[in-house]
This record gives structure tokens, sequence and C-alpha cells, in this order.
């Protein structure tokens, strides 16, 4: 790949050709800007994000909004971490980076309806930026990096007035589905001129969610490639685990493997159990920082992800760190890929995700009742619920932008519609094409919900000698693919060693070679 | 060092023992808390976090606050990533981390003045808070784990009454002197039931400042097993960068290193330039994400930092990435490597900080025009304030938990007070023995900065020849070591090539051995 020639900044000085910078966004000269982190990685062009500014006023007059209506929206700004100078590390708002794809912080942008016309506005910065953070970028830089009309954040209510804005929409819809939180609605000078509609806010946030829970082409192929160097970044790590070690040499691994691939940031903290802590469904936090030492006969479950152009890859191995699973561990993690292979065999354009949470259940129960965990019927075990004991998550999500990303409900639904599924899960629609998805059913021994199960009438279907046996030695498993859903079926994203034979071999040294070509392919049955 | 044996959580279940479970906070049977990332690294006794407490108090009481005073403190909450339901990565805020050590969020704290008696509040967490964040820890195995009274957030009230306080002091005084930011004022249920004193607190503020500014035993272990971990880890990174890289390949590097070695966060935001970038002062930030490619004959300028329990290294290298300096990469290297020192033989308790930030001026304005680079009267170039084109950072700061430490300027003097020194110097006070700081003169060819000096009078000191030679070839060089005040004189904690032949020498592939004793003391002359 030829080494992009970077657009020089024009802030002439004297006798010295300005410093190039710019980060990661690039355009060769009179050719269409791309995000890159340079050679070797995929290079995603801002023209996606023109399409995606289209796809959404395309939506949005689908549903009667014309005329004056103007999106408004307010990219992140970078938080002071307490009173201190530092910053947490920023990201951009996901909405924001759907649209404009812009990584600097602080902006703005106006989105006209009619003709899905967009103007980015930046920051005015003072001289002083110049010598702590870098050439002050003018409006002309970011118009040509981003592909998009360019102006100055104190000019957005004349911008605003030039589009013809009499009616705002802003992102002030239902809360997020798996967070319960809201935006801030934005805030700016001049913003009383303008009448911001409570209707078509709550249609701007449905038609966003439902625009940004379709993949496009573009989309498709960053999440291949975050895919690609998350299942590289995780056969090094599986590689370099050992007993006696820490757990969290694990995140350190797969960041730096990560890192290396053009993949700079993870999308969500590193879940880097082992043994009994692989329970903990949502272990490595700052409470919980995967921080235990790893027992030489236990199975590590990771699941990390890289990031990319604020895209993010949902993928988990689980493994025996000596290389050798044992019986009960090879039990348990047999069923759960079962569980996987039964839902990606079913999955395509229709089937219901609720199903499929059901499916993956079923399989589960029937597993376990084969390797004498369970005893009973199947049809009881799922009409009692037993599988919230033991698997009390959902089967999975939406992937996009957000690792749980919007989109997991259609409009006007909502999880709690459903009293059936008393699991947290995040999606439970019909499936389209191009939607992205993980697939990732796990089998967990989690003390209190086990003892509440035996506690009640479901300790009945539970064979205590087996559950003795499997408790502490298998502690945990889950299994987690990223799908697209394509016309026929579904195709995996995930190229990691999945079977027992295939995890021992790799284990044992063998090569694993990740690329789109080993990525399984359904046509659903 | 033997294994700690970790206190069991006493969440007995049916018949399997619990699992092991606390992170980095451990304590033997019997015996005192400690926080360690395993074997091999340092263990940091929670008792250090009650003698803080102790000296807060015994400073609170020498200014008359007494009797019924309880300090009231918040300590940091998990942020969500805008909606999402993910987190921005979790660091305690500052001076409940001095005070308390914990690594939770979500806590409050009360601390009663006469006594120093501390009471730790923790949040109560639902059932479920198991399956997915880990075992609930009840009180007492906080108190355990601290050292410290424990109770939970929801009896704060109560036990704030129970403490017999009448009067709260909180965080809430003049702004942090780097960031001008305020803590938000802790909030709570029964709040108004007491009365926050607004004397008190400013007295609470400029009293923990003082106390941190002024590092014990316990913590200068710390600071120098940060400073251990970050040279180690800026040799191991110098060693494996060469020109085409992208510059982020420094900062992956490096983090992973420090993550080797058990400091699993940096400080700040690494600094990775090269070449012209090199003059930005903060680069490596959202809007310039270390992202260039490396030019093979340029300099590297990185600096970076390990945390650990809060506690930061703030260390610069700037080496050739060919291995061999050219002639101009030389001459201004060794020009700041004498400013260094030139300082660090001077630094002493009671030596102002901001004479060493004129002294780091004149040598480099001394060696610069030995190098033909300025021309005319050392003199009148410091009255003309020349060097603020070319180092426009102050000479360095205090150091501790924040990497931007407390404590620069006395309680009552600000920065500004000062209108002779131009610069951004964050530290302007006489220097006491066990104060951190860090020295770090740079020498940088910022474009809008020469520009301004050519246009400007001062103009005539500038050789422009030797300016288009450096300008272009060196970008920027900043030699940073974190040093600590001794009676007699100062002890540099940091470890790493320095000289032009031992950067040469270890860029060609001779050890360098990191060790205390390798580091620099001096006697003051």
């Amino acid at each position: 790949m030829a080494t992009p020639k970077k657009q020089k900044l024009e802030n002439g000085n004297a006798g010295i050709p300005p410093m190039v910078t710019g980060g990661t966004v690039s355009w060769e000269r009179h050719g269409a800007p791309f995000f890159s982190m340079g050679e070797g990685t995929l290079r995603v062009p801002m023209q996606m994000h023109q399409a995606h500014r289209q796809k959404l006023c395309q939506a949005l007059r689908a549903r009667g909004l014309e005329g004056d209506a103007v999106v408004l929206l307010q990219g992140g700004e970078e938080l002071s971490v307490y009173d201190t100078d530092t910053n947490w590390d920023f990201k951009q708002e996901s909405n924001f980076q759907y649209l404009f794809g812009v990584k600097e912080p602080g902006c703005f942008a106006a989105l006209r309806v009619r003709d899905a016309h967009g103007v980015l506005c930046i920051p005015r910065m003072e001289k002083m930026y110049e010598a702590w953070c870098g050439p002050v970028k003018p409006p002309a830089w970011f118009a040509k990096a981003y592909g998009v009309e360019a102006a100055h954040v104190d000019e957005l209510s004349e911008v605003l007035e030039k589009l013809g804005a009499k009616e705002l929409l802003v992102l002030q819809g239902d809360p997020n589905r798996d967070s319960g939180l809201q935006l801030a609605e934005p805030s700016f000078q001049g913003k009383e001129k303008f009448k911001v509609s409570t209707q078509g806010s709550q249609i701007l946030w449905d038609e966003i969610n439902e625009c940004r829970a379709v993949k496009d082409d573009d989309e498709l192929k960053v999440l291949q490639w975050v895919n690609d160097v998350s299942s590289s970044a995780h056969v090094e790590t599986m590689r370099r685990m050992r007993g006696g070690q820490r757990e969290h040499l694990a995140e350190a691994t797969f960041k730096y493997q990560a890192a290396l691939r053009g993949c700079f940031r993870v999308g969500y903290n590193c879940i880097c159990g082992s043994g009994r802590r692989n329970a903990i469904l949502h272990y490595g936090h700052a409470a919980e920082p995967n921080s235990e030492k790893v027992a030489p006969d236990s199975l590590r479950l990771l699941d990390m992800g890289a990031e990319y152009h604020g895209y993010s890859a949902d993928v988990t191995c689980t493994f025996p760190v000596s290389g050798r699973f044992s019986v009960p561990q090879k039990v348990v993690y047999e069923a759960v890929w079962d569980a996987v292979q039964a839902v990606e065999h079913k999955l395509r354009p229709g089937v219901s995700y609720k199903d499929m949470h059901r499916l993956s259940q079923r399989v589960l129960l029937e597993r376990m009742v084969a390797a004498g965990l369970f005893v009973g019927s199947v049809d009881e075990m799922m009409s009692a619920g037993l599988m919230f004991h033991f698997m009390p998550h959902g089967l999975g999500h939406q992937l996009g932008l957000d690792v749980h990303d919007v989109g997991g409900y259609a409009p006007g639904s909502f999880r709690k519609d459903d009293p059936s599924i008393k699991e947290n899960l995040r999606c439970g629609r019909e499936l389209k094409e191009n939607m992205v998805i993980t697939v990732e059913p796990g089998f967990y021994f989690i003390d209190y919900l086990i003892e509440e199960a035996l506690a009640s009438s479901k300790g009945k279907f539970i064979n205590k000698e087996k559950l003795y046996e499997f408790w502490p030695s298998v502690g945990g498993v889950r299994i987690e693919d990223d799908v697209v859903i394509t016309a026929e079926g579904c195709r995996v994203l995930t190229c990691v060693p999945r079977t027992v034979a295939e995890i021992e071999a790799v284990m044992g040294g063998a090569e694993w070679q990740v690329s789109s070509a080993c990525c399984r392919s359904y046509t659903a049955e």
C-alpha cells in the first residue's frame, strides 16, 4: 500500500515547511479522505459517513420529517479526571462517529433532513494550542479530512440559520436500552432562536438506532477487520498463558498484540478470569481488576475485543491454561460449543433472536442431561427456567460502534415487555440481513444462583454429585462469536480455535491462520 | 516472597468453599493489609493511609480545627461513556486514595479531626452484583482489607452522628492549580443535618495539599518503584524503536513492558512524538494520537510514566531512532542534559524552584550561544524572555498521586502572582525535604513561537543560519527526571540512559541495569 501524501497545513512559517500531523486521517492529492492507522491496516473511507447521513435523512423523510428540520448533534468532549488536568481517554460519541467519523473532541454538527447536507462545527483554538497540542487545523482542513462542510462552533447558530432550520431534532428519545441513560441535550449559544421538536427528536432517536442496527458494506469491512485483529491477538494471548501467572497478563498481551496490528484501543473492559472467577460475568472492573493468580489446572475465560475507528469486536475464548481439557471441562465446553453451532446453523433474516436464545438454552440442557448433571425432562426444565441459574445473561447482542450496540429491540419495544425471558437478553427482535450480532452462550457455576436453584423446586433437576464435580473445576465457560446475518444464513466474523481439538493443538504450538477465508459461513437449515 | 493467603469471604455456599477474589488487596492471617500486584511487585502497606489520616488531622488541629469537625470525602464514581453501559477506566480520586487507598468506586469516608478516627462507607450492592461483578464484600471485608472501620453509604448520616460531627469539612477550596477545576461537593442523604464549614473547608484544602506535597517513606518507596518500572519499560521501548514505524508503537510497547512488571496503567497520556512533532508539548491526545510515521533520521521524544496504587512516574527520554545522534541533535541534547545536571546539583531544601527554572534557562542560553544558535548577551536574553520561545513550559512540577501533583505553590500563593515568569511554571515555591519533583528542561522548535521571536526585537539574538540547520532536524528535546529532595541535596529516582554515550551504547545493544543503586544522588554545591 502506498504511503498517503498528507495534505499540508497552510500555516506557513519562516522558510520551514509546515510539519506533518493530522493523525489518522489522510487523503491523497485530490483524493477521497480515509481513516487508517498506517500501512497494513484498513482504510475506512469517510464516504461511509456521508452514506450514513443520507441513509438517516431518507429514513427521517420516510417518517414525515422534511422541510425545515435539521438534526443537531453534539460530539463528545474530553472529560477531566476529577479536578485534575488529566483526561479520561477520549472516545467519540457513537452517533456522532456514525454520521461524521470525527476523532476530534468538542465538535457539533448539523444535518439538514431535506438533502442530507451536513456541516461540521469545530472548536476555535487559541494560539497556544499549537505549542501544547499541535497545529491549529482550520475548517478547510476538516472539510478535506472528513469530506464535509466545516465551520467553527461559535458560528453554529448562523450555520443553522443558513440551513433554514426552523425545527431542530436532537438525540432525546427513550433511554439507552442497555444503560437506561440518556445523552445530555446539546447546548450552544443562540439555541433559543430555534425550536426543538420533542416528537421529531424521538423519531430521530428511533431512526438513527435502526440505521445503526443494519450495517453497510464499509461497516462490515471494519467489523471483519477488528475481528481479524482480535482473533490474531486472542491466539497470540492464548499461546502465552500459563498457570501461576497473574490473570491480567492476558489483558496486557491482548492489548499489545492488537496495537501491533493497528488497533490501539479495546471496545470494552477486558474480562480475563480463571477458574471459579470465570463465573463472574463482567469480571475485570475496578474492584476486581483481573488480578488473581491463575491455577495451573484451571480454565481461562478471556472476553476481549479490539476497536478500530470506533467499531468494536467482542470475542470470548475459553481454554485450559494447561493446554489439555479435563473431562468435566471438556463436557461443559463442548455443550456450549454445541449451543453456538446450533444457533449459527439457524440464523437468517426473519429469525427471532428470542427463539435463538431459547434454542441455546435447550441445547445446553440436553447436553447437561446427557452428561448427567441434570436429570429429568428438558421441557420441564425450560418451563421452570432452570437455565437462568446457569446462564443468567442473554444469548448475545447487537455489535457495532457500541459493544452493546443500539437496535437490539425495534422502536417502541423493550426488553421488559416479555416476562417469559428472565435472562438479561439485550437483543429481542427478528433479525435482518446485515445485522451484526454476537452469539455467546455460556454455562457458569455462580454460587448464589446455584444455591437458589437447589433451595427451590428446581433442585430436583440437579445431580448434586456431578454438580460438585463440575463446580470448582469448570468455574464457567463462554464462547462468543461475532456474526453477520446474510441473505441465506450467516457468516461468522471471528476466526479463533473453537473445537477442543483445535484449542489443544494451538496450545501445543500448532499454526493458526486468521483470514476471512477461515470464517465459517452457514446457510440456514 | 511468599504468596499471601487471601482472607476468604464469608459467603458460604452449599458445600463449596468461597472463591478467592479481592483483587489487589491482601493480608496474611492476622497480618497487616497491603496492596500489591503479586509476586515480584511492591507491597504497599495500608498503614501508610492511616499515617496520612493522622498527618492531615494533626495539621488541621494545628490550624485550630478540633472539637466536632469531621472531614467528609466522596470517592470517585465509575462514569458511563456517554449514554452507553461501558465506563471510562476507573481511577480513584486522589485525595480519597491518599487517605484511604481504596480502589473500589462509589465510596464515602469520614475522618474525625480530634483523633483521626476514620470510617469508610461502601455502596450496598444488590444480590445480582455477585453474578455480574463478583462476591459482594461486606463492611467486615473492607475493614480487614483497608485497616479501617467500615459501614454502608446509606449509613453515612448515622456514622457522622456517631462521630459527633457538628461541622463538616469538605474539599471545597481554591481551584486545582493546574486545571482550574474544583471537585463537586459531596452529596448524600441526611446532609442537611450537618453544617458545612466554608472556612474549615478551605483549611482542609490547603492542608491536604501540603500533606500530599511532602512524601513519607512509604510513598517514596512507591515513587521509586514506579520509576524503576518506568525506567525498565523506557529502555525496552527505546531498544525496539526504528525508523518507518508508527509513533504509537512506543506507547504500546511501554504499556506492555510496564504491565509485565506489575504496573497496569500509566499516569497520563503517553507523549510519543518524533522529529518536528517533538515540539508539540502534549502530543498524543485524541486529535494527535501518536500516529505519524517515524523518519529514520529523527529524534524520538517519549514522555511516559507507569502508575502503581495511584502514584505515577513521569519520565521523558529523547534519543535518535537511528541509534546515532546527528551533530545538531547532539548539540541540543547535550545542552538540555547540562541544564538537568546544573539543576540537580543545586537542589536541596530551601532552594527556590523558580530560581531553578531560571537556572535551567540560563544554562540553555549559554550552551546555545556556545553552539552559535544564539548571539549576544545571555543576561539580555534572560531579561528579554527569549527562552519562552524555545521552552514555553516550566522546569517541572510536583509529582505524586497526580502527575501534576498538588502543592506546587504554597497555600494562598498562585502561579500568576509572579508576572516575571511567563512560562507555565507549575511549581513556584521553596523546596522541602521529601518533596518529589520533576526536572524536565527542554528545547523546542515551535513554529509560531519562533516566528514571533523573529518578528520581535528578540530576533537579533537568533542566528538564522543555525536556526534553519537545527529546526527540522532536531524538532525538540526534553529530558525528564523524577527527583526527591533529601536533607543535603537530592536523589534522582529515574534510571535510564542519559548521556549521548549511554544512549548510543544502549541503542547499539549494550546492557542497562535499572536499580535503585544506579540512581544518582547529589549533595548540593
